[in-house]
């Protein structure tokens, strides 16, 4: 495939290593940098040395690549857009896009023009008795086919291009990642609808079964390799021997690639094959040694990163992870058990607002979100720095202490282990926004069809942990039995499944809502 | 690959091959028959020797394929539809596309609502300059993909479904072939509507981006090695030794691959590499030895042959072409010419037509497509058995006498040779409909950017040469240079380039439009 360069060696043999921010909010040349070797991306390398083009030469390339015809010509064209576009600053790609969006659209004096023609006509019978009946048909379907066809934006054309282009679809996605982090900043309508459609195109393109599922392994090329060093963004790849240690014995890693973008997997996902459901992220990562994989019953999915933040909101995880559990259980039949330790990334965010909501509120009409016991053993234990501070005041004020310290404390781990861990229960399985779970990663894994298997306290102790969830991590159990039942009521009522062990915290607390 | 099969080698070893039809007209298994080794075929041999299944099962089954939502029941549902539909009989098949035109089409009262709230809404300004200007165009935007939703007939669903299931493009376009067949019957306005929708999004599908041009050799698996026998629709491949030649030396054979239909290439194209632009087929096909390869200076393109009926209408033939002469001239800088040999299926046909009518019209008004020295020489050679018969009858007549009576005679030949290489000037360069040239084959390579080059007189003595054009072949000569050019040009304005030794017939004759 493609051989080892310095730059990745490079990369591989630092101790330390950091990732790239694949979610960076940033227009920057992170996106483009590391190359497939695919044409596109040689040009960026090329264009990134290169000074900025003037804009209208770049806005006028791309015209052309809407509007010319000889195909011939197309290929420079698009050549020559791809890479204007990269020469392009932050400011000027936003500009190009609105214009793209703007400009690109359709023309709605003909969608008007064929919708008069359409309701001019009587829908006619779909099963016609004679010659005069078929032909008013005929007319009526061409109509309404010229209305479907005007109705689709021009810069359609541009899409459809690019994606029949050489390193098209790479480019695609950065454009789409463009948007994408545009859109974070400021909502502009006609943007907007141009990343809808954009999206659709995407989805189409990059279905299942054009993706190919490849396991990755210590052999595969360092540029390969180098990327899921760079977009791990789970549990962060600390340094060469980390790296090959999920990709050694009783770990697996697969990843989703698609022809069109060589050598970069657009998705990726860490197993680990374990005797039982792993409680903590360090018996994952860090334990020694791995038990023999004969004696493995459970696959562990520790880890899956998206690799382009132009695919946003396009769910390959969800096929990912079913074609990953199917070739584990033929490869392995001993393994019974399909199970994630998955983070809860917007737990403690959620908590200390609730936190210092009740404290803004007056007395009279705040909700008190602990138990009675929980406030308590609080007050018990910190009496002499209470200092007429409330049960909540003081939660909030040692969960946001500089350096976690409550986690050096025995007595203060054991003290907020109770209302942490219901409080996590609760927004995990009751917390929701417009029918869907409020936690990101739970929302996945629900749609997905998986169950809230296990809270785990302690289970993350590293910064980012503590930060997110105050160290408490999840199992997301997948039962292929059950997996299309599971999504399909998440889906319609946004039930969430659990096991009786953590529904248990939701059910005997009082109700909060 | 896939190994030898024993059914493969017994078609390999028989002398005498006969091609399957590829353009046969029936619904028959088989288009279905040879199998690439994927699951659906597999299926059809099975069910060709299962009974018919009960129409409304298989009705029931395409119904659930298109409103059911749980993605793992899908695959299964999917399965037993394809299984059921190659089951059922010919009329059976036409009932049920029917159905799927007809039934699950639009929902045209939902679309009238939403063109009512389209047309209620005021086009806003793109530019909203403030915050209610935004949020009314984001509303209008919201409306205007609605309608385009709505739109879409309802079975794009179970074209999306079989897309992206295993086997399923394959299925789409026996589908397409059963459609085509139905049309060629009869026009049906609702079906004609669906086929054109499916058209579509099999264009999309097998975009050039997603195709693997595979060169075919020897070394190929027989089952591959099969389908070229079989589809090679332009010179039937005889046996054995004659495909072995067409894939030896001095020879180049390359076909698209698309990765949902593996071992069976979509289109393949047949090279030979000369020292000068061939004047007959029996030098391609049968002399021997070939030149030594670093010899050549010209590859012609002597049979291009597509696989599936059910992308009629799909030009993946110029793409392949393109594809093609960029990969010999990389390979073999020494080459310099790119030309066809090529038969002109519609020539005997146009011509015998045009005798015949103008032998109908009363003689004042009838057109005499003959030049005045082309019917003395033939009324001179003839004069014994003229018997008051005037030229064009006598043409006709030589013409249509059983086993070809006129190749058999030189003095025929040579009196024949002048009308029959004029005329066919004639019908290449100037008969067209709509605009375009009359001569599918003509057509094919003119769209394409080549020119027509030169008439070649008894270029293929074969029974099919002599009955389809009376043994002429032209060369298409496709330059690089002018490729897009021609193209274009033929495109907008239906003009067919030429070289002089073609015009000229055209020329010097009278105008007899």
């Amino acid at each position: 495939m493609l051989g080892m360069n310095k730059k990745a060696l490079a990369i591989l043999m630092r101790t330390k290593m950091r990732p790239l921010s694949p979610a960076s909010s940033k227009i920057s040349h992170m996106q483009l940098s590391p190359g497939g070797g695919n044409k596109l991306s040689t040009q960026n390398a090329n264009a990134s040395t290169n000074t900025e083009r003037e804009f209208e030469v770049v806005r006028e390339s791309m015209n052309s690549a809407i509007t010319m015809n000889k195909t011939e010509v197309l290929d420079a064209l698009l050549n020559d857009f791809s890479e204007g576009y990269f020469s392009l600053s932050g400011e000027n790609r936003r500009k190009l896009l609105l214009i793209l969006a703007r400009e690109h659209d359709l023309n709605r004096t003909q969608v008007h023009e064929l919708i008069k023609q359409y309701l001019g006509l009587e829908i006619p019978h779909a099963e016609p008795t004679n010659h005069e009946e078929e032909s008013r048909l005929a007319a009526f379907y061409r109509v309404e086919r010229n209305l479907r066809q005007a109705l689709k934006p021009m810069y359609e054309v541009l899409f459809e291009r690019l994606n029949t282009h050489p390193g098209g679809l790479r480019f695609l996605s950065i454009i789409r990642a463009d948007i994408v982090s545009i859109l974070e900043e400021e909502s502009i309508a006609s943007l907007r609808a141009l990343d809808s459609y954009l999206k659709e195109k995407l989805i189409t393109w990059l279905s299942p079964a054009a993706l190919e599922l490849h396991q990755i392994t210590w052999d595969d090329p360092a540029s390969l390799l180098e990327k899921i060093v760079a977009y791990e963004a789970v549990h962060p790849i600390s340094n060469l021997i980390d790296l090959k240690r999920r990709l050694g014995v009783g770990r697996r890693c697969f990843g989703y690639l698609h022809p069109a973008i060589p050598g970069e997997p657009l998705i990726f996902i860490e197993v680990a094959l374990m005797k039982n459901v792993a409680q903590t992220i360090q018996e994952v990562l860090w334990d020694d040694p791995p038990i023999p994989e004969c004696e493995a019953t459970c696959a562990l999915f520790y880890s899956i990163s998206s690799t382009q933040p132009g695919l946003k909101g396009i769910n390959l995880g969800k096929f990912l992870i079913k074609r990953v559990i199917d070739l584990v259980k033929k490869d392995m039949p001993n393994i019974s058990t399909f199970a994630t330790l998955s983070p809860i990334p917007g737990y403690m965010q959620w908590l200390l607002s609730k936190l210092a909501s009740a404290e803004r509120s007056g007395s009279t009409f705040r909700e008190n979100i602990l138990e009675p016991e929980e406030e308590r053993s609080l007050l018990d234990v910190l009496q002499e720095s209470a200092d007429g501070k409330n049960a909540m005041e003081i939660m909030w004020n040692l969960l946001t202490s500089t350096n976690h310290e409550w986690t050096k404390s025995e007595r203060l781990i054991s003290v907020l282990e109770a209302p942490l861990m219901r409080l996590c229960a609760r927004y995990l399985l009751k917390e929701k926004k417009r029918g869907r779970g409020l936690d990101s990663v739970a929302n996945f894994h629900l749609q997905n069809g998986a169950m809230v298997g296990r809270l785990n306290w302690m289970a993350d102790q590293s910064e980012k942990g503590l930060l997110q969830s105050g160290g408490i991590m999840v199992n997301y159990v997948y039962r292929l039995e059950n997996i299309e039942e599971n999504a399909q009521s998440y889906f319609s009522t946004g039930h969430i499944h659990a096991s009786c062990d953590v529904s248990r915290f939701v059910e005997t607390g009082r109700s909060m809502m």
